[in-house]
């Protein structure tokens, strides 16, 4: 099955706003057998919309598009289709119904624009919006015209609000589509996701290993996120269940501890559901990183059981009085120092009581670099009941890269420790 | 001029990623004064991006592609575009050159598998990459052989990772572009950052005296963000310039001081912009927020001058022996008051000696929450020479958008004090 998606909207083609619809829908898809071949972004205006879908038409199955189907001047989308395809549009009764009880219900008057959602092209399959009153569209092109070899081919009009996109997807075209579109092969897809190897250490770890499940339809791809590397496995063919377990083990056993979840598991997510489990509580010292750290570990629901303080100390008065850490040894190593986080670290876990207290010194930049400690230096400390501990490393990259990769290494340092 | 934007990336096409790129770049070149005509997304497969780069060559006067140009073995993109074009690939010394101390600066050795990065389309004017080893590439098609006209075309590559493109764009690409392509007449856009106020809101306050800059041609958009409405203010006629700073100033009478900033301006940059230039200090004592509100303020550079310390403080335990909350406090009014909010930032002022001091205390869910103290609760407290004074809000939302509204209301807060 060939499928694409055209979302339209002027406000996509001005940066106004992020393509939610394309990740979404191709989700979707892709969870029923499907992998969209094309997605296309055109304004609201009336020959980018047309020369795209006369395109998709001359090659898709299935071309699904998002957007233009309101009330205003914009919406023009369900009007040009039914001129590119010599549709007629007539008033569909039970929308028109429809987007009056939905009014009723509002107790507002209906207005008198919203009338022209109701216009249907004659033929389509209509889906009621059950969180607003444009309905979905499916029209049928059997045979299309606007192919060669003269297959036929479903054109689908999605509304362009996602919270009247995503229901109406699931609730009524998702089994609509599954009726009519068996996917060739069912579609595995799974994500590994790595931290502490760069982008080509992890392919070089896996090329040789990996040789045989390609060569068996295995699909590789990486995504490289700061401080973190994502592994894709899919395949489509028969034993593609089997073909994805096993080279998932294989991945495993080439990065061994360096993979830490699958599909969207965050190292914070692990870190506050283990320590949870074990009834462990956690601290955190933070220069250089400025709160990020304990802002994604409170990003975890239920990471008030864990996290008992964050101490955000920038200047080294703050390092004194709320962390202890000594004069002598900021005077001797420098603030940012093994030395100092490691005082850090110590200090945050005596002060709260915690099982565990991590901490970050360096240099975030852009200024305060010097030869020695360059912009990026950072030193992390782990305080714990086995002592104490502290990494360095150098990322060199913008501020907030530097922040997002440094607040990575720490959680890692942290899993390394208490992972079962 | 015609722009088209390619995207390649197999994890688009299954849903795994948003597509940042596309609103990133049409925003940047909408700032320009360039619209994108098109933008399409296709797997890093060979057949569908050399179709995609094939039809839009023979339409577009520019286009862009993002990604393709990694180490791995997905990084297919340059390979294609070359094979498409008849070009022969020449190893760059001077990209061979730059990755080499891209590895020394990390203390790294090189891969040997990045050199591949190296390999140029013959001809090609090169980009180097400032925050990493694959360069941006940009190939003149003189004439274009794809075009009926035998006009010539522009192909740009860039890189996929965001923290590579973005800055690459912004101080390589764009110069070069504003050299080669004029608009055909400038695009005026001015966003204006409104907070404290919704959508409709806002959209209400701005109907009736917006209409007559409608009338003469200005188009204006709304963007809701959490905590946060945008109105985008657009023209290119004519006069363009004068009727958009003319609906700047009606849109700036009309919502008054709930306008805060302009274009990408964050609260947090106006604060930490105002109070280093008064030699101001701050220290923040969060709760529910959990270190949001002092990551915001710490991304911004030089926030170190006037951030003094952050404390995260979730737990009773915390809140007294760090901020010296009392136990009657909290034992009477509960953790979640107005009473805690204020200790806490005379608290942080007081131990810190800032010349300002802000608290969050609140349930940010999805549990916690009472019939008194719904999830999305939240006491805001403000410290400073003036005294003190604390607000309340619900911001029934979801974790992330809780956390992201409710730091947004105690930067507003702050701001609403020292805004000259």
């Amino acid at each position: 099955v060939v499928i694409e998606l055209i979302n339209t909207g002027s406000e996509l083609m001005l940066g106004r706003v992020l393509n939610t619809h394309q990740q979404w829908l191709c989700r979707e898809l892709a969870d029923l057998g499907h992998l969209v071949t094309r997605q296309v972004a055109v304004a609201d205006q009336g020959l980018p919309i047309q020369a795209a879908v006369r395109e998709s038409l001359s090659r898709a199955d299935l071309i699904i598009t998002t957007g233009g189907l309101g009330p205003t001047s914009d919406d023009i989308t369900r009007d040009l289709i039914a001129e590119l395809l010599g549709c007629r549009l007539i008033e569909d009764q039970n929308v028109v119904g429809h987007i009056a009880r939905f009014f009723a219900a509002l107790k507002r008057p209906m207005p008198e624009r919203t009338r022209v959602e109701a216009q249907v092209p004659e033929g389509a399959a209509v889906f009621l919006n059950a969180h607003g009153t444009a309905p979905g569209l499916a029209i049928e092109l059997s045979p299309n015209p606007f192919r060669d070899d003269a297959r036929s081919s479903w054109l689908v009009m999605l509304p362009g609000p996602p919270r009247e996109l995503r229901p109406m997807f699931t609730d009524s075209i998702k089994p609509w589509l599954q009726r009519l579109f068996k996917p060739d092969a069912p579609l595995f897809c799974r994500t590994l996701r790595s931290t502490g190897l760069g982008e080509s250490i992890v392919q070089g770890k896996l090329e040789a290993p990996m040789q045989r499940f390609v060569n068996q339809g295995l699909e590789i791809g990486y995504c490289a996120r700061p401080g973190q590397v994502d592994v894709r496995l899919a395949a489509r063919n028969p034993g593609a269940a089997e073909l994805v377990a096993d080279a998932e083990k294989t991945v495993r056993e080439a990065l061994g501890r360096r993979v830490f979840g699958v599909e969207n598991e965050e190292l914070e997510d692990l870190i506050i559901r283990w320590m949870s489990e074990q009834k462990q509580t956690l601290a955190v010292a933070e220069s250089c990183t400025g709160g990020l750290l304990a802002n994604r570990l409170t990003n975890v629901p239920g990471a008030s059981a864990v996290l008992l303080a964050g101490l955000v100390v920038y200047s080294n008065e703050a390092k004194r009085k709320f962390l202890g850490v000594r004069e002598e040894t900021l005077a001797e190593h420098g603030a940012v120092s093994a030395a100092v986080a490691l005082e850090m670290a110590a200090g945050a876990r005596e002060r709260t009581g915690a099982t565990y207290a991590l901490s970050l010194t360096g240099i975030a930049g852009p200024g305060g670099g010097t030869l020695q400690k360059p912009v990026g230096t950072v030193f992390i400390g782990l305080a714990g009941p086995e002592g104490v501990a502290s990494v360095h490393h150098v990322n060199p990259w913008d501020r907030l890269t530097f922040k997002q990769v440094s607040s990575q290494q720490a959680l890692d340092l942290l899993r390394m420790r208490i992972e079962k």
